[in-house]
């Protein structure tokens, strides 16, 4: 950056800290921040630090709540025999976008990944057992994320949790919706084969 | 979003206002913020009180600055004898990139706009003809941007300067390098056609 305002260059930094927001975006939303008014700065400033105090885990699902357990784990009218295992918080969104499911769900916060030193004992795993100890749930479905560290978290995880008798499923693997067949890597065609339908 | 935290939503709406961050990315750089630890939160909204706070005008270009003068108006290898006319200020940081202009800026501050009711005294007009006044600016650049409104507010600013006797000169329109011909709208091609220039 061509400017020497250390208090600027600070806060392209912050900016730039965020996913997906390079160089050349981060000063511009910093120059944005500037030609606002004073009180858009402090407002900001001030939900920033007050969703980081007020939010915390879900008791329960680990999940992103300002309660003691979350609103979904205390709807009554959620199916509480169906657990959905997402990797991160806004997993839990992307699904409750498409109003379709309507059980439970278990936040791990990651995946196992030896290489960034992540094993399961950083993960939500003991919270997970301890909800399925009580029989309620009858059905676990693994949604980590369909990479070679996903994988391998959901297969550690259905090894756990199969001697307890409860069934477990994963998300199916295919085609997306929309795509060109051209566009679909060879791993993904091999699984849509794999799980072909009839029609 | 599928969500009822206030704290959270409070915090994507506020990313939300930031220009070119839609409702998704907003809530992606909100969850990103939950993620990290609390300093970075913490840190992140001090830096943007502390740069609002410390960031004002320069009191000759109106550029940010940190200082009364900023680096550009106190460096005396600058060429004094020209200014170039620019919008906003993060246009200085477009011009200073280059590494190619050796001269000054002025900062206006956006351009007269009559929709937006953006009038030529809301603008840093004023204070570009209180520079101009010493005979020591012997060129004036219009770099405001190519639109109607910035083509508007460089004949308005020609008008002014004019009779001072300094040089009005505007940055050379024409067909961006590196892009197709195809892409080019009919007006910049008529330009580029009116402005060709001998190989």
């Amino acid at each position: 950056m061509a400017n020497n305002i250390v208090s600027l260059n600070e806060l392209v930094s912050q900016f730039e800290r965020l996913p997906g927001i390079g160089k050349k975006t981060a000063a511009r939303l910093a120059y944005f921040v500037l030609s606002q008014p004073a009180d858009y700065a402090e407002k900001f400033a001030a939900s920033l630090i007050n969703a980081k105090e007020k939010i915390h885990y879900c008791s329960r699902c680990q999940a992103f709540t300002d309660l003691d357990i979350c609103d979904i784990c205390s709807d009554d009218n959620r199916d509480k025999s169906t657990i959905c295992v997402v990797e991160q918080p806004k997993d839990v969104l992307v699904f409750e976008r498409m109003r379709e499911y309507r059980g439970l769900y278990h936040v791990l916060h990651g995946c196992i990944s030896p290489l960034d030193n992540i094993g399961p004992e950083q993960l939500k795993i003991k919270e997970l057992l301890a909800r399925l100890s009580d029989n309620t749930v009858t059905e676990v479905i693994m949604a980590t994320n369909p990479t070679v560290e996903g994988e391998a978290t959901a297969s550690y995880l259905s090894r756990l949790i199969k001697p307890m008798g409860i069934k477990i499923t994963r998300l199916a693997y295919g085609i997306p919706v929309g795509s060109d067949l051209e566009y679909a890597g060879e791993m993904t065609l091999t699984l849509a084969l794999d799980g072909r339908t009839e029609i």
